[in-house]
């Protein structure tokens, strides 16, 4: 019998009991071999919805991580909400090789929108889902120290370094961080990072077992325009090729360098999912199912 | 649609993937209400085996419980395995009111079945489900101390005392401790133990939160003859009375007794369950589908 | 020869070094007498800057606190700030009683604007000036949960409970929360809450020593009319008949009534500090100099 | 005044108080030496009886090692009760080379006698001694791992690895291990371990002050055939030798080998004690008389 | 045979080596009861050296109470070696009741002797034996603070309170303070206190299991002049009425009234020993030998 | 306006508020660096007095620098003192090199001033202003073993060994150590050591940030009969050229000596300071002021 031709449709209220059980059990390896590890997501962007079902499903996928004894930091831009916001405020912007120029207004707004908004909409979620969470900007505890990238492109930043040492104590404690990827340098500037690199940097600070991106797309393809190309697993180095060739462009590209620089670092595995799938992260972390990209050593 | 109609047969691999996620958070909300509670589990009896499948299926159980933060204690008899082997060593047994009466040479019998057989089969099979089990007698670190209970008897006792230290700090180091109801008294001789009353009075000891007979049958019946009369929840004084005016009997006796006693000795509740339904401990502990009977304050 | 006539406008670098160390000497019993004891500092308002000088002044005068031992909350509101971004976006808001009717658009721009700046401001000062500080909202970890005011103001909230446990940990390992005061119901909902009114409640949570308001006035009057009848030493019952007769009036109110809850809930002494003076906070807690108005049992 | 002659026959109560006092005194420099250190003890074998006062001694002098600090594990095997019950289910075992052939029920009647009978027995003798003693087969938390040795001789087992954590935990807690040799491989088959060469396994892996065999003998002898040749202290070397040569021999080969390598393998001594002296445990470990062979790196 | 007889004369290394064994054996009992006990020891006085093999022997058997876990507290006075400095010196002393009037300078000379030569051999005479001890005057850390007893006598001091932290800490490191009994008071003023009162004082506030007074009498006798009337047990109350009578006199009154004190303040037995039994501090701890006085409640 | 013209003379009182709290905050940075360090300070020697206000300042201190979070040990030597009681005593002395022979009685008489006398009136004083200080001898706990500097000095001693461990302890427990330096070897034979080289060695194991000599002149002088060749800052390198050219001669040569050692040896600074400047440790420590010679790598 297949999945797709009789079970379809099904609800887990229609499932026999001792099915649910096996279910379960299904799950107990990987929750042996993942119990006390590090996992980082990085969630948001485009595709995915900071509020509604969307998000009410997320933070019940964390919970259920952290439940089973995963220490999990969740990493999280919010261009789009930053470009709304502005937009509102009648604020425009100049843009250098399609990077927004950030002038200290529009750093305000970004921090605004990220610490202020879209990091709180996360934790309220995830507080309700039943996991206990606190939302960080990298600022805090200068967790995520920054340098300015380019002198014209304004207060957008590097990562220079980051100090897990907050990080871990929350964890310690039970608590899953959420982090607007904010960074301060010694002098108390702020500058707005790029959130795939950061959550990359915050990987490899915390030795993580697992980095996962959670994106608007199936995976990486090893021809961009080619869906039957998409690629279940990649090494760093045939990653750091399809960077070199081209055939790995525009928004996928941090998210390819976060991973091979991450998993170089010493994270186990990295990964490029759908969220558009549902609970695609149970699916990736608890079954054997296959799902989107996965960038080994 | 019924469960019971299309889904049966279904294995986990027919699933689609976001059904099994579904049933996954299913469990969330009772991962976190038991986690880091102590759950006592009687397995054994008549109706159980310590081989093949069945074992199989409750090690799994058992590790799955702990692998999402339960502290868990196994207490276990094992009349049958004692009987077979004093029938191969040709001794023969006197009874008084039904009970064997146990001397020295029958004594050093049943030591070696529980603890040396049976204890270990448990143990081996919760080993190879992931969980880390240790095997204990009541002996060990004077953990039951009994008494006689009567003349007649010979070496069957009754529970003087439980402490609970030697179980504490094995589940405080990730461990399942496996009891064989063997106790012991101040000089060192020991006694056989009926291994439902120990059971409870190991849960008392614990506080924990839930007491669960795993039997041979659907649960308790208000009228023992009558399948239609089983009790889904009992308050203490009911049980009680069922057990007073005679409608619970032989065997259910002193597993009706200790979920009362336990319940009343703090124990948060205390189940029957029929253990011949397979996983029927998740049932109970991870859905909302009501299982055998449960006994409540 | 008197302070007000020769020491004047002498900078710290004319003092001879004896002089200095005496002044350093003269804080030794107020160090012994803090160590370890928690203080918690309303800041914010009206009158105090969250730029600039005064805001560096304040950091400086919090990390001087950790430095020496104390353990120090800093909670803040931002009223005005978050009427110049509705203002800006050109949002109207409806008064009920003189407080602002809060919908959920208003609300969006009070998180973003306590949340995302208020705070970061404040954190990035302290972190410069050498105070490990980690920015926190009220619903994080829920260490604030609220209730709806009333069905008329919308998403004004009132302290339902403070949880003290994310404060403590992060006082333990030498940071210093510094607290927002949003608040959230068990279902995730935000709230807007009154800070003078949460200082008060995290400083009872917390049992402090010390609560502090950092205000624009000198502190409390007995007769609101008239500068000469500032009360240096106050009782709760005092304070409270103040209120009652209406001495105290608008704004002091919440810090009044906070004053007198959180000394009646087990903090040591409240106090109403004028904090157009430099370095205000120092002088009460390391000085003789009898500074603003102190409430007491 | 010799000691063989005037002292023979007294009992403690006829010693002047003061040379008791003196007595206890000579044990200083070794209980300060030996305190915290790990001491391994194997017991049993055809020489020493697992009842009587044999036992009781025996459990006293354990008593007194833990009593004055010592972190003391016990190891025993079984062999000849092992064979008197296999006599008594008239089951017969072939032999290969001297070793009995373990089918799967020669297996479970090996497990039943050494953890459900002998173990308990010397359990139950310490814990009236006063020490607490917890019973363990190396199955437990997978302490002891197993292989096969050859497939003819079925069950019987090699040491492919101790885990020490089971047994350091216990003895953090004040508490003596007592292991029975039992090994198991990863799919939960249980194998029958030469007990003279599990103590030496754990003894390494313990990284042991002593280990200590109780044998029927004076000690290694470096001509079997000659009393006089009794050797009190070997180099790990010299053992060899003697193990090559042929004058070690039957028996005593699984212990000369077990010293030599646990010697080599980190423990500072082992050695071979003659049992049936009374407390010679004590005399080797708290006098400086020279009792049995010494080996030493 | 009595040991009086053929025993007489013997040595340690005259005894056969079971015989040293038993001897050991028979402490074990006392070993398990004591271990983790606090027990507090005053030293010194007119019959007790503070050099040669009397310091030597007491110094082992401290060291032997320690080794097998014992927590021990020594404490010390020394009139005598005050009264020759102050003679060496010509410094006459005002006697006023029998208590030496303590003017500064004579005060200087007892910290002097007492700080720094009797705590000081008795420290040295410990750590040659094996014990780590630590020397401490009352005033370290404001252990004891005291009170002037009377104008007219100076600086002789009354125990107003002892600190037991200092002393715990010591202890848990496995350090044996050695006290001499100067207090001081909240101005850093110091006084000389009776170390028979300061020990009973040390032993309450440290809820010793066992106060012992190491004197150069036998023990309390019910009728002074009457050697017959030795007191074997005495309840506190039979001790007061002692006292009250006159029976008990001159320097043993500080000692009795001490005795009871205690005891009353929670110590377990208080002892009043003859020092000049060799060893008998193990003989009273370790032994069923009944010697001297103990006072229980 | 110079600081040596118009605000000499002024008090505390005379400040107004706020430059006192900038004096607080000039602290700030050095108490960040410092704290969690050690600083071993050597007090004592002819020109600094043991009692009065010069003490009562030096107290305060030290008393300022634990209260900000600094771990501090204080050394101590009394040649003076111990001189003045011999002469009492009518003891005369021979000398070799201008080293006092110190036989049995000397080092009697040495100790008893040095722990019993010197020592004292440090901790007292410590305990006064509020700082928790425990005198110790370097007997104590064996903290310092010293051997024979040559047969003809008698007990004059060298040091060979400083055991860091009680010091390490009693500082995490907030006590201030005041050391004596009196040595012990092996058999409970005291020495007494020169201060000044204990002082270094206690800093060098204690891997010490700073070590500090309060002396009686300005510092090191490159010319030591030319106040204005005063160093400022030296290295271990050109300090060691002073030493060998003779520049640095007399009392001076075991400071020197000593810091060039305790820089070698891991001290991050060494410092020979004016203990007549009031406060001079407060000035050194925090403030910018350039007080005394600093030694450096």
């Amino acid at each position: 019998m297949s999945a797709g031709v009789t079970a379809d449709g099904l609800a887990p209220a229609d499932l026999p009991a001792s099915l649910k059980a096996e279910v379960l059990l299904e799950a107990l390896p990987y929750i042996h071999r993942f119990s006390g590890r590090v996992v980082v997501v990085k969630y948001g962007g485009n595709a995915m919805s900071t509020e509604g079902d969307d998000l009410k499903d997320f933070a019940g996928d964390i919970a259920l991580l952290v439940a089973v004894g995963m220490r999990v930091v969740v990493v999280h831009g919010g261009g789009p909400q930053i470009g709304a916001l502005l937009a509102r405020l009648g604020k425009e912007s100049a843009f250098v090789d399609g990077l927004r120029v950030t002038d200290g207004e529009t750093l305000d707004v970004a921090r605004m929108v990220l610490v202020g908004s879209v990091n709180r909409d996360l934790v309220g979620a995830l507080n309700v889902a039943g996991a206990k969470a606190v939302g960080l900007s990298g600022e805090d505890a200068r967790t995520i120290t920054a340098t300015a990238r380019s002198p014209e492109l304004g207060f957008v930043g590097d990562v220079a370094n980051v100090d897990p040492q907050l990080l871990e104590q929350l964890m310690d404690d039970g608590i899953v961080p959420v982090v607007a990827t904010i960074g301060t340098d010694g002098k108390g500037q702020a500058y707005n990072i790029n959130a795939d690199t950061a959550a990359g940097a915050v990987a490899s600070a915390l030795a993580a077992e697992k980095l996962v991106y959670l994106t608007d797309v199936e995976g990486v393809r090893r021809d961009a325009g080619d869906p039957a190309t998409l690629a279940s697993v990649l090494t760093v180095d045939e990653l750091d090729e399809l960077v070199t060739s081209g055939a790995v462009h525009t928004g996928m590209i941090p998210k390819a360098v976060s991973c091979a620089d991450a998993v170089r670092g010493g994270v186990g595995q990295a990964h490029v999912l759908d969220g558009r799938i549902p609970h695609v992260l149970l699916l990736e972390i608890f079954t054997r199912a296959g799902v989107g990209t996965m960038v080994t050593a």
